[in-house]
């Protein structure tokens, strides 16, 4: 008896190192993997060609790249530019100011679609631990929650054709561990884009380049963005 | 002791009969009323303006109108030009082809990202009974099952700020019963848009100019759209 082939998997690729690692582990399973990046008018515009790389280097066989112009519609820290970005460092036990309203479920609401129409069963998020503390929609009972709305929403969902599962394979790591286990499945680091400044560079100044950089200092792994833009400061 | 004001409603407004029905509802709460237009790259362009004509009418707090391209993501009637429109009239306990995947997940997440912003709690959503009958995404259970997540996924949510309540006040409703509601509640209909095909006057002969013809001879009102079209003809 042969089983058949997995059905394909959708990819949310931010073109950050979260998203890279899960793109990794989603090109694993052997399915055909279907790369989705959602710009929703936020400031890393630098990312979404950090995307376009990593989809290239995986082979994905579609790649969609959406751009929502909600910026006006949702009010953060992300999409207006006229509130400053967190320097302060993440507290635990507070939902941060990078908090963008109902992110997360437009997110999969969207990959819930492109995965029916691809006949895709898997959809990779990319939330990890940090997250996980700090935003509603990160959390384990959020997931399990649109996991089953998606079963619920969708004509191959209520026909039994495709069983929708929600993949948050980082959700509980560390950036120290997403570097170890990325280190190990062989992620082009070099392609990814962390930094919320969006410039040319990364700032390593903003949180988001802070925890990047603590995450390869733990795992003992030399980050190549740092690294090359140190050598071209020189 | 007064009572707080009611909080806002967002109203997914697509410029037909039912979601101008929603409207008159919603505005009749007393709270602001935040509209929401999503076109996602189907054929009822011509909808558009029937909803910003709706959304002037009705004086709302504000008008968000979203270009959401989205066809190329989503395989459907009504999102790929190649496919033929369905004519054939609609059959019960199947799924139609007009059937786009995770539609109302899609336009209720986004709906759910402007309600946290605005400070709303309702979303008013036109789905009736004909909807009901044959989308999976137009169920009570699925719209029970969307209003929990709702709460899991917000901020406002989880610090019971808001209690969101998605609201489909004509998902019982046939399109003669909904007539009757609108015409009660000075529903402008000659504001409104059904048409499938999008040109310049209802085309009267695909599913959706059927359904509202039906709906209006049933409620023994005269639909001024035909009235005036037919007169246009002469």
């Amino acid at each position: 008896m042969t089983r058949p082939p997995p059905a394909g998997s959708v990819v949310l690729l931010s073109g950050g190192m979260d998203s890279a690692t899960c793109l990794a582990l989603a090109a694993k399973r052997g399915a055909p993997v279907y790369a989705l990046t959602v710009g929703y008018g936020q400031r890393h515009v630098r990312e979404l060609r950090s995307a376009r790389a990593l989809a290239r280097r995986y082979r994905v066989a579609d790649h969609a790249v959406l751009q929502l112009p909600i910026g006006p519609l949702l009010e953060s820290a992300l999409t207006r530019r006229s509130r400053p970005l967190p320097h302060s460092g993440v507290r635990a036990g507070t939902i941060p100011s990078t908090y963008v309203p109902a992110r997360n479920t437009i997110l999969l609401s969207l990959a819930l679609g492109y995965a029916e129409s691809r006949g895709a069963d898997r959809i990779y998020l990319g939330a990890n631990a940090i997250d996980y503390s700090g935003y509603p929609d990160c959390r384990p009972e959020y997931l399990r929650a649109f996991q089953s709305l998606a079963r619920l929403a969708t004509k191959a969902g209520v026909e039994g054709e495709l069983r929708f599962r929600v993949e948050a394979p980082l959700l509980r790591k560390s950036k120290a561990e997403i570097v170890r286990l990325g280190e190990r499945l062989g992620v082009p680091w070099a392609l990814t884009w962390s930094c919320y400044e969006g410039g040319a560079r990364p700032c390593e100044r903003c949180d988001s380049c802070r925890l990047r950089a603590k995450g390869f200092a733990e795992a003992g792994i030399v980050d190549p963005m740092v690294r090359r833009s140190a050598a071209r400061r020189r």
